[in-house]
């Protein structure tokens, strides 16, 4: 397929197969995408951020690891990354968490809401929403545990490319949020192969 | 109430209404318990670690800190805690991971067995225990993101305390698993005022 944009502050949700490739990019550079996948044979397997820790011991996932679902099944694995930074600790972005972390400015759906919306048609519904894999976003975890949101280091064409180790429904977004963009709504290609 | 105690490698479920406090004690030291919340009235609102991270701005939750929940409602308030050190990265120990951890034991239902059974008359079934708090437990993050399960810094009779900020169901375990608890399996006790 020739490949596809995600419009600034939106998101999609589309069927992968087994063995299938979605390489997503950030074609302007310094953007984030949330990406989610649940099994299309049961949309109540989704991934999850702390099964994926403890199988690949890690936080920092990037080539070679997997992201693992709740019932402890790898659902896709990363095979190429030019970034190599990305985030799995936090809970996309909501009208909640706007109103929390930008007061003066207008809420918006976010992440959270554009995935509701893009992944309703397969029957998921807004509490099944866990913390997504956050590709390109770029969250330092200091010493002390303390987290802090900094811009993605991604530049124009990088991208990451992962493998469906099932049946999947994938949901994925053009980030909302100001913080984790460095305040620049941007687009997100990507492309199934 | 009196103290009671859950005994090695099981777990429990209660009600916790609001403004009450729950106390989780390590009577003999070094022992972890997994610890869910979720909303009373409507049980697809559970804690969630990444909407914790994102509004608590730390993974080191201790005093002061609050347990989010996946509608962005703040469930638990940690007043009062002796060992400042938990883990709310991983998932509970499961019939898999011990097949993963420790090929060479027998396999368990472990926490996320014990917690399923627990929770199960309130209508919350296995798909729905997302990770839980892990009190006690003691997961180092290196710089490089990869993670450790080390043994507990928890003494005998350390605890921690936290008030219902919602009326909630509870599910907490005396953890199963080998590395967390450093290869001793011993009960936990906990209190309601």
């Amino acid at each position: 397929m020739k490949t596809q944009r995600i419009a600034p502050r939106s998101g999609v949700a589309f069927e992968l197969s087994k063995g299938q490739a979605l390489t997503v990019i950030d074609p302007q550079g310094t953007q984030v995408a949330d990406l989610l996948a649940y099994s299309r044979g049961d949309v109540r397997e989704v991934i999850s951020n702390g099964r994926t820790f403890d199988y690949e011991e890690t936080i920092a996932l990037t080539t070679g690891n997997r992201l693992w679902s709740n019932r402890s099944n790898p659902l896709l694995a990363i095979e190429e990354d030019t970034v190599g930074r990305h985030d799995f600790l936090l809970t996309p972005c909501s009208e909640a968490t706007f109103r929390r972390f930008y007061p003066d400015k207008a809420v918006h759906p976010g992440c959270f809401g554009n995935l509701a919306q893009a992944l309703g048609p397969w029957g998921i519904e807004p509490d099944a929403i866990p913390c997504a894999f956050n590709v390109f976003m770029n969250v330092p975890v200091a010493p002390d545990g303390s987290l802090r949101v900094d811009p993605p280091t991604s530049r124009p064409g990088d991208f990451i490319r992962l493998r469906a180790l099932a049946d999947l429904v994938i949901g994925l977004t053009a980030c909302s949020a100001y913080a984790s963009n460095g305040g620049s709504f941007k687009p997100i290609d990507y492309r199934i192969e």
